[in-house]
């Protein structure tokens, strides 16, 4: 097993990424204080072809050093908006026929494990590194997920949390 | 739907993570550059019960206080070796029973979205940012996993592609 160069991955140009058919998803940064995970989040949305990001609140925006590091150029191929109120883009989203999915641990959570991620068009919430999605954005939401867990941690990275949001999304979708 | 408290969430302790059953999965780092990344991948390991991490070449180790901040204590619960050859680490899991899968862009690589990731037990390698996995660790490998990507990027980050890969082999396999 010979391993590939870059330029036999052949990716697409910003060019043909910004003229290409998005998958039908959209993602909802509320007050995420990392840029580092807002770089990552940039970059597997690259990856899945994310039609657009809302960075709200407190959540950084491009240009950033920061962003930039973990973002590896993604934050130039994904579309973004700046939206410093969660609950207005959430409403704008609704009102424009997207599913409301926050990625949170509540009382009337739907376990990754066991549901099935089929909603077209669908806006993926996620939440603070510490306090996560806020209470008045998720009762505006259409439903919540989480992603269960066997050890000793409270929660996984909101990035790498995505990865397996997305992934899962993809795999039920064929977006492949 | 009512966010949860922490202490609602019911995690095991250290104690109790020691001494319960793992999943049937080790993870091998072949030089991993950003201390970041080792946290993340501690912390993930966590909540799927990895069984043990193997720490090579020029990866960190604990203790580090950039390990720990986004390990964020994992380091204490996964159980962890360094060994500085990869080479050897993973002749000695072979030697063991272990199928070895290297997450690495090849020529011959299976493609996460068509493949049944269906082995127990199983050895994950990972590899460096830049680099990837070293084409020697490869040459030992039983095969290599890689997961299509749309858009522009090369790669995912290291951290958040090994979220992908343990949520597509704990459903597959129903650790949950």
């Amino acid at each position: 097993m010979r391993k590939l160069r870059t330029h036999e991955l052949a990716r697409k140009s910003v060019e043909q990424f910004k003229s290409s058919k998005k998958s039908p998803i959209v993602v909802v940064l509320d007050n995420i204080r990392s840029m580092n995970n807002v770089g990552s989040i940039f970059r597997t949305s690259d990856a899945f072809m994310v039609e657009k990001l809302y960075l709200c609140g407190f959540t950084g925006t491009p240009p950033h050093r920061e962003i930039t590091k973990t973002a590896i150029g993604a934050e130039n191929s994904v579309e973004w908006e700046y939206v410093e109120s969660t609950e207005e883009v959430v409403e704008r989203l609704k009102k424009e026929g997207y599913h409301l999915v926050a990625l949170e641990q509540t009382d009337a959570s739907d376990n990754l494990n066991d549901c099935t991620l089929d909603f077209k068009p669908v806006a993926f919430i996620l939440g603070n590194e510490i306090d996560g999605v806020s209470q008045t954005v998720i009762d505006k939401c259409d439903r919540c997920v989480e992603i269960p867990q066997l050890g000793t941690k409270h929660s996984f990275n909101v990035a790498v949390s995505y990865g397996m949001l997305l992934w899962d999304y993809a795999k039920t979708n064929k977006l492949f």
